[in-house]
């Protein structure tokens, strides 16, 4: 496993193996292309999986939430799990037993840290911003002494993982084939709709270049 | 909370505690609006969060896999935590600290408990595929027993858990009002593209009614 750091045992791909991707490259483009992520700690015993914002910057993904936050300070120095799933398309085989999804995901394990320094807390919501929507950040009202002290930052290690990717077409039994039925994948994705703007906004403040690019 | 049956001290939303749900109905439709959930479970006292399709019949929510998952067979009977999470919209407020996202998330806690009647096994593989995509399953070929042996049917039951939902404009400081930024919402929705046949698929059979209908 040295070419491939990320891999464990415990997080290598057991369901079709050959769908198991371990390189950094890999999981960072997966990591950079989704929205959310859920993530997965023990809280009381119990398991709990939430859905959170985050952003990525080098070998780290930071979070970020109110200091009282009970997830967040649930996770810190405590192992976690953040998880990312994108979904692709529906792969409609000619049985039912073949139907599948086209998908891309990445499964972490990690002792999430708290973030202390006010620079790097900075480099944080910035990377969760321009994760959110690229080159909002310079755009608006940073943030201010008050916001920061109300905000916990938290940082998850990009260094135990994998990758699992399905990108394929229809896999159906050979004499399936034959039968008179359609099969096929219906591509989906997430797609944005013309922006709405604030009721409270000005009519001259044009629609920034923030989100001029993210309609692309 | 006698009107309230899902909602326990443990599933009670604690952040912004107006955007929790607990009523059946609304539970209900997140659940039968997303593709997929995520599945958070501990596995030697580590929390993992793994994506898995499901489908919904009544109060129970059916997941399906290899017999010989590990995920399936660490969970049967005992307690886990099943999310779905639908996103809406990105919310970009004036400042960088109120930007936010629209969306519905459920979370559900319970023990899956396995399947174990063939009529009952069918009916989740049922409530699965039509979850997936609806009126498919009466256009392909049915489960033989061999794939049915190799697979194993969890039910999981509706009964303790939230919605939160935040369905907003934008909420800016009072100050930020003034700034000369555009806020606004983006909608965002998964959304299918043109089908694309099985390169074996002859040329004679047509899009059927589940695909055309899922396309509207």
């Amino acid at each position: 496993m040295e070419n491939n750091p990320l891999k464990t045992e415990r997080t290598k791909v057991k369901r079709v193996p050959k769908r198991g991707l371990y390189d950094a490259q890999s999981i960072f483009d997966i990591l950079d292309s989704a929205s959310i992520c859920h993530l997965a700690f023990n809280y009381q015993g119990q398991a709990y999986a939430m859905p959170i914002l985050y952003g990525r910057d080098k070998n780290f993904l930071y979070l970020h939430g109110a200091t009282t936050s009970r997830m967040l300070t649930t996770i810190v120095n405590n192992s976690a799990c953040l998880t990312v799933t994108l979904i692709d398309g529906l792969v409609l085989a000619r049985s039912a037993f073949h139907h599948s999804m086209n998908y891309r995901s990445v499964v972490l394990l990690g002792c999430p840290q708290l973030v202390e320094s006010e620079e790097e807390k900075l480099l944080g919501l910035k990377a969760i911003s321009e994760h959110l929507i690229k080159g909002r950040w310079d755009e608006v009202r940073a943030p201010n002494a008050k916001e920061m002290k109300a905000t916990s930052v938290l940082k998850f290690p990009i260094e135990e993982g994998s990758a699992k990717v399905r990108a394929e077409g229809v896999k159906d039994e050979r004499a399936d084939y034959q039968l008179d039925i359609w099969a096929g994948i219906i591509p989906v994705a997430l797609n944005a709709s013309t922006p709405i703007p604030d009721e409270q906004l000005s009519a001259d403040i044009p629609i920034p270049n923030s989100v001029k690019n993210y309609m692309l």
